[in-house]
């Protein structure tokens, strides 16, 4: 593949509070050959996630961070292009976490667990789905929801980033359980779109003159279920709103991104909690990768009926990574961000 | 019994910071009369709680709290003196969480759940038990720790306030289910005690220069369990050492007495419970009222038996009660703090 060129973006540096451009510098590097049981894609599309500002630091957070001058950690799905592994042929769809933000990637189809590959069905869904509804995101939002959140018919399941990648997905599988389920989000436009897709109620958190007097207003009888995809004070308002016996799913803190490994100060719950009886869990999609196929199955299920609907906000060219990345943490996309590579 | 005098303690203000003794008035009135279907109760024993703090205040926490003038809230066991109720006779001991702090209480029998009155049999273990270990502290170990807790054999299972009237008993609860019991005090006299009933390992909080460096030391596996009765330093030392699936129990938060209804402002450990997919869970003992005689019935078993040993610091005299209320704030009292009354 020599005479094929990999641009990449490498790790540059790391941000100190909110990454900028700076923190990633592209390479263009001879496309390399596959090893043993290896396989060789060529990106269709990459995934934009909020976990990446993780990787962007020398600390251990759950999994390693990326070393500086290392390609920057992300999914992909593409075309294999060639194989040295006897179950995988070229023209195969291959998804991965492992990606890379590159447009070509070697892949170990043995490698175990979340960071191996995954073999797509074109004729199943557009393969990009792989990196959203039918993929992680997915995965995270039916587990994140059903496991932790454990969501009975007449609760009220309140989602913070609700129309982002997984936050869209929680509140139509909370409206499949029989919850009342209700979005906050920073613009109209995509709390509109959340009431399209089945949301009862919504909460323009940049409108609100005090959010926790609205998200009482929205929910009257108390939070049952609160799918915090944000952290912030967006998760603060809630919390002082919980009812008896609630449940706090702690699924991510995309509002924190500027204090990346910097103590979170602030009001503290824990006598709310005594007083609810309520209960917040730390989740990670992973843990529940076992039960993957059972998930996609259902996700699968739904969207061919009707009853699951997704927005992508889709960037086109690799160069656009880090801009895409960066207004994902601003919270600037709508629906799940994803670069199409050309 | 016109001719007795009731010596009460009547609230006399709500206090701004930390409860003083000033905030209590004592009268004395002749003792009442029981009226239909109730029973006069002569107190022997009244307990001393943590709890209570929550009932100095307008505000209603999970139950409302005690109005100016009004006889303090609190619990106490005594004997019947005089009895409109059928199922009581004079000589029976009662206990009851509505008893007040005061010499003689008309009691209502009828009144179901936590706020009822319990008939004690003083052949079992010694009658002032009913307030402690074999009462609402017992329930409140025993229901915390295996309900919520969720021991495993192995487990290291770390409780604050570990020689307290809850704490003494998760930590001998915790080794009957075959886990590692680590205990937090604040004196080298209390360790010493929860070592002699079979805590394996000790931290004194006020003398570790760094806690969660200790607690990291005494925890090289991380924190299973943590059962938390005094919330503060301590709560955040400990939450820096959880374990993968790591479970919280938010008993009580005696360590923020002198803040009480104001916010907690600290360090949120939402990125801590990602990475380690732990859980917290707020915890109020009334709600396993319903399964309160099997624990009683353990508990007891593991009495007789030589299991479970427990420390009382008894004062005598219901002059004592603001002073053994505000010394168990302190943290000044050693094991289940107890009024007598001769």
């Amino acid at each position: 593949m020599q005479n094929l060129m990999n641009r990449r973006w490498l790790l540059a540096s790391y941000p100190e509070g909110m990454p900028t451009s700076d923190n990633w510098i592209m390479d263009t590097q001879p496309v390399p050959d596959p090893g043993a049981r290896q396989i060789l894609v060529k990106a269709k599309w990459l995934s934009v996630d909020p976990y990446m500002r993780g990787r962007m630091s020398p600390a251990t957070n759950y999994t390693k961070g990326v070393a500086i001058g290392e390609v920057m950690q992300g999914g992909g799905v593409g075309e294999v292009v060639a194989s040295n592994h006897p179950a995988w042929k070229v023209g195969d769809i291959a998804e991965s976490m492992s990606f890379g933000w590159q447009e070509w990637s070697v892949l170990t189809p043995d490698t175990a667990g979340p960071v191996g590959v995954n073999r797509i069905d074109p004729g199943l869904a557009p393969i990009e789905s792989s990196l959203s509804w039918l993929g992680m995101p997915g995965l995270t939002a039916y587990f994140g929801l059903l496991e932790l959140g454990r969501p009975r018919p007449g609760d009220t399941v309140v989602v913070s980033a609700a129309s982002g990648a997984v936050g869209q997905l929680v509140g139509q599988i909370a409206k499949l359980a029989g919850c009342r389920a209700v979005a906050i989000a920073g613009s109209d436009d995509k709390l509109k779109w959340c009431r399209e897709i089945g949301f009862d109620a919504t909460i323009n958190y940049k409108k609100a003159a005090n959010l926790t007097a609205a998200v009482k207003e929205t929910c009257p009888r108390g939070v049952d279920v609160f799918f915090d995809n944000t952290a912030g004070h967006i998760h603060d308002a809630v919390m002082k709103n919980l009812s008896i016996g609630a449940r706090v799913v702690i699924c991510g803190r995309v509002a924190l991104a500027a204090q990346f490994g910097k103590p979170d100060i602030g009001e503290r719950f824990m006598g709310h909690l005594i007083i609810t009886r309520a209960s917040i869990h730390g989740f990670l999609v992973f843990d529940w990768w076992h039960r993957r196929s059972e998930a996609l199955q259902r996700l699968s299920d739904w969207q061919r009926t009707g009853q699951l609907r997704f927005k992508e906000d889709v960037l086109e060219g690799i160069e656009h990574m880090p801009e895409a990345f960066l207004r994902l943490l601003d919270g600037k996309n709508f629906g799940k961000q994803l670069i199409k590579i050309s």
